[in-house]
């Protein structure tokens, strides 16, 4: 008798799951439950329907060929029965049964199994705060979210956003509002926005752009209460900062994996929320299946248990459990966490652990910071990007990485993915054959040149400090120098540190001109992006200057106060 | 003593010897010795100074900061003393000398080592044609070069340039030439342009872009002689083809390994002709070090001995020979042969074995030819990509990649580069948690989608038919069907396989309308990029097909020739 394979949830984990079990097993009864109308949308989209780049909402919800994934679909090309508009109410494990209710109808229905998939995705967390309710509070999960939003600002009367959450989502929005011509305000609890995705000075970095723009970014700040208009939508956000102007409100402090279907039936859920599933993606019921936003997985870095929703990784576990649940075997490792974005004129990508997070999981770990130009520096259109690698001290292997500019950050990201997965070291890492040519890269790619400043660190061929230990040792008005090597003009046109401390010598007169620099205080090097800085320091260091360190990034990468005067 | 450190060539692998030997060794004697005036350009720069993308040429001769790398320069930031516009015309191991002779006065000098590093880069071929010394017959190694043929084009009577050699060069300056104006042909002995780079169906993707831009290719052709004018100049190139017009000439035929100087003092040259140096980048004098194009190295996957010169290759031999000058280690695996090259609107890179060249190599082969477009298919500017995996049958390992198409190339082909060197299966790469949202690629990274296609294949899941194989079948009548699962305004657009059997059912019909498909012949499915094509084939499988494939790459990687009417 053909295998019955149940399904319930149809956004990306579900119905891959199905397809590849139909591709597998010609002959199984596959039947996908979705509470929704449509299967299969592109929920990462949302913001780009908002924001005008895909002008019709259609589009996320249908195939690259402009065919829409609905029941038919399902049926005349994969042979998949799709019971949409119907919610699984309960689990019946031990007659392998799922109770389901049509929500339109109320009608009552019990679905058998062999084979069950969970794949009901995440929730977005509702925060209680007095007002959550009103008119224009907003979220962005589902099409609807999206359309509703659409449909407010259409009116044109709605000038001021408050988004409440600096992740992913609240940062995507932020453009597409700001391009509706909207002034946003951002809220975030924490001391930065995606705190949880980057260190504070790359988060620092992101914010000035943002700040550019003209949003207005509130942290570590914390939302008392919404309060409404007399007509029932929303006048202002309430914060122990002060009252911000709202005629909207995007709520988007992040989604929990959402289980109840499966904890209710008994099924384990881990300690980050989500449903316990092992490689084969399958949960404590060897019966039934679960992959998507409802599970937690493994880092594979540092090995904790995490919970990233993510719809690419929601595709692979599909994959995986398409294969296992037709008789096949396949395996999920886990993830590193990675997380891009774009905005504005900026790409953000970070992978594996953050120095924050890499100290906390025990490591002893050196990071670096490099910026440079994406491209060959003489090519037209070459931007620059910054750098942060992350790497444990002792086995000198990679943890993770930072990346932020106008430039191409997936690049350089992607690489660092592929060679943190398979356990490289920052050494490993310097002498990839990365494709050159000047339209693509530096002759030392990027990540090739972080790589090797950051061993010339664990080498301890120079000492780096990161901008907030150099921020630091300002404010405790410690008694050092800060060497600036670079051309007079440079610093005129992007600015220097805010120091009374700081020395000017460009890099060409250093040796004629060490008599300026004393040798009893520590020396900092620094330029642009620091390289004229190391190269300053390994002069004074042959002159047998001691006490040395270099700024790490340079001016590029400092997130603080500047001035356009020369020292 | 200060140790003293002898450097012959200063382009790219020498000065970064020079470079990090001063930083990792303050009190050396650094020398280098360099035939020119400038030191360190960037001679992959140069086609982009004739195109007119780098408008002064300084910019290829300097630092970011447009500071010209001059003796001067090198004097004062790095105290290294450049002897240049001086030749090194012999090396006296036992004494330990290098003889040199300054080519504008004559005069001869003898210099001092105790370690030599010898980075003479490579020259350029010159085949033993009749012409090739007329005016205006040019190569493109050096500023001069370059210099040369823009003063020429600058003349204004330039109006035919014929190109002798489809390399990476030839096609590079193929669009900087069309871009001032010329009408330019492409003359290759091969069967195909970048011969080495791309199998045949790769570069014939290719060849379709340039010749839609205007550009004429002749393969397969012999260069005879060039035939010169009255004045001197070229008037024609005559091959076996034919004559061709041509009022210049570019010859680009290949760089061979600059070796004399070593090989004449007795050191080790390799079956590729370059110098042969260990890890450490010594050659077999353990007192001289050599790196850059004059050397040949080892291929990672493979592991035979190849020449590949890059700019990007000799920078980081140079950091391993300045590191190991000094009394450090470190190392130098090999590369895997990489390239890329960016022409008119589509990008081409390539990496490790071919499916030729693989298979020379013994293997038994797998590949896979997977189109998508690069980023989400809803995002406005999403582009289509081609990618070619090749695998190693029977341990899965990936042995090479070929990406063509107008979106991005060089993200997925660093992304493959870094899974070889680290000897990844295409399991491995399948489910890499690569960086995912709209603006950066598909929720299934084209990478991962080829890799799954590949899986697909190893598994026997289902056969697929190169592009090639299939136009074989045609040319030999073979009795066999494609099913073409798109729809038909699909075909009225992009066109279709020119052949009478072709059977168009859209893949939605294909369960209904199957009795219009014959049992008992062989059944080869595709659409625009086969996905549909391999669901119309599990279709067919399981309604008891048994004489099934598909189509590798669809309709938008078939290379020949197609209709646009209905079957």
């Amino acid at each position: 008798m053909a295998r019955k394979i149940v399904v319930i949830g149809g956004v990306a984990c579900g119905p891959k799951s199905a397809s590849r079990a139909r591709r597998m097993d010609p002959d199984a009864d596959i039947t996908i439950i979705e509470r929704g109308e449509i299967l299969s949308y592109a929920g990462c989209g949302l913001p780009y329907f908002i924001s005008g780049d895909v002008p019709d909402i259609k589009e996320l919800m249908c195939t690259p060929l402009g065919v829409v994934r609905d029941t038919a679909f399902f049926k005349n090309v994969k042979d998949i029965n799709v019971l949409n508009r119907t919610l699984a109410e309960k689990i019946d494990r031990k007659k392998k049964e799922v109770h389901t209710i049509n929500v339109q109808s109320g009608e009552k229905d019990v679905v058998p199994y062999d084979s069950l998939v969970l794949a009901t995705g995440g929730m977005p967390f509702t925060p209680p705060i007095e007002g959550v309710d009103l008119n224009r509070v907003f979220k962005l999960t589902y099409v609807e979210d999206a359309q509703a939003i659409d449909t407010a600002l259409k009116k044109g009367d709605v000038k001021n956003a408050v988004i409440i959450g600096g992740g992913l989502i609240g940062v995507e929005v932020t453009e597409a509002l700001v391009k509706r011509g909207l002034k946003v305000t951002i809220v975030e609890m924490m001391d930065r926005i995606l705190p949880g995705l980057f260190d504070d000075e790359m988060s620092a970095f992101l914010t000035g752009h943002l700040v550019q723009k003209g949003v207005t970014i509130m942290t570590d700040t914390k939302v008392s209460r919404i309060v409404g208009d007399s007509q029932g939508g929303v006048e202002a956000v309430e914060t122990d900062k002060g009252k911000v102007d709202a005629d909207m409100v995007l709520v988007a402090v992040g989604v929990r994996p959402n289980v109840k279907l499966g904890s209710d039936a008994g099924l384990d859920v881990g300690p980050r929320g989500g449903l316990v599933v092992n490689e084969r993606m399958e949960t404590s019921d060897p019966d039934i299946y679960a992959g998507g936003d409802c599970v937690e997985q493994v880092r594979l870095v540092g090995e904790q248990k995490v919970f990233v929703p993510m719809g690419s990784t929601a595709n692979k576990h599909g994959r995986v459990i398409g294969t296992n649940i037709t008789g096949g075997n396949d395996t999920f490792k886990g993830v590193l966490g990675t997380g891009i974005v774009k905005v504005f004129d900026f790409n953000a990508g970070t992978t594996g652990l953050s120095e924050a997070a890499a100290k906390e999981a025990g490591f002893d770990v050196m990071t670096t910071l490099s910026p440079a130009p994406d491209k060959a520096h003489f090519y037209p259109d070459a931007l620059p990007i910054g750098i942060k690698l992350v790497a444990d001290k002792k086995s000198r292997k990679l943890l993770g990485a930072q990346i932020i500019g106008p430039g191409v950050v997936d690049k350089r990201l992607d690489v660092v993915i592929t060679a943190i997965t398979f356990g490289a070291t920052v050494d490993d890492l310097a002498n990839l054959d990365l494709a050159y040519a000047p339209p693509f890269s530096p002759a030392m790619d990027n990540i090739i040149t972080a790589a090797n400043v950051l061993r010339n660190k664990l080498d301890g061929l120079a000492r780096g400090y990161s901008p907030q230990e150099v921020k630091e040792k300002l404010d405790k008005k410690e008694d050092f120098i800060i060497l600036d090597a670079r051309m007079p003009e440079e610093i005129q046109e992007i600015g220097r540190i805010d120091a009374a401390n700081v020395i000017n010598i460009p890099l060409g007169a250093v040796r004629k001109r060490a008599d300026e620099i004393p040798r009893d205080k520590e020396i900092v090097t620094m330029c642009k992006i620091s390289l004229r800085g190391y190269e300053a320091l390994k002069i004074l260091e042959g002159m047998g200057y001691s006490n040395l360190a270099f700024l790490d990034g340079g001016m590029l990468l400092w997130p603080y106060e500047r001035i356009k005067t020369l020292p």
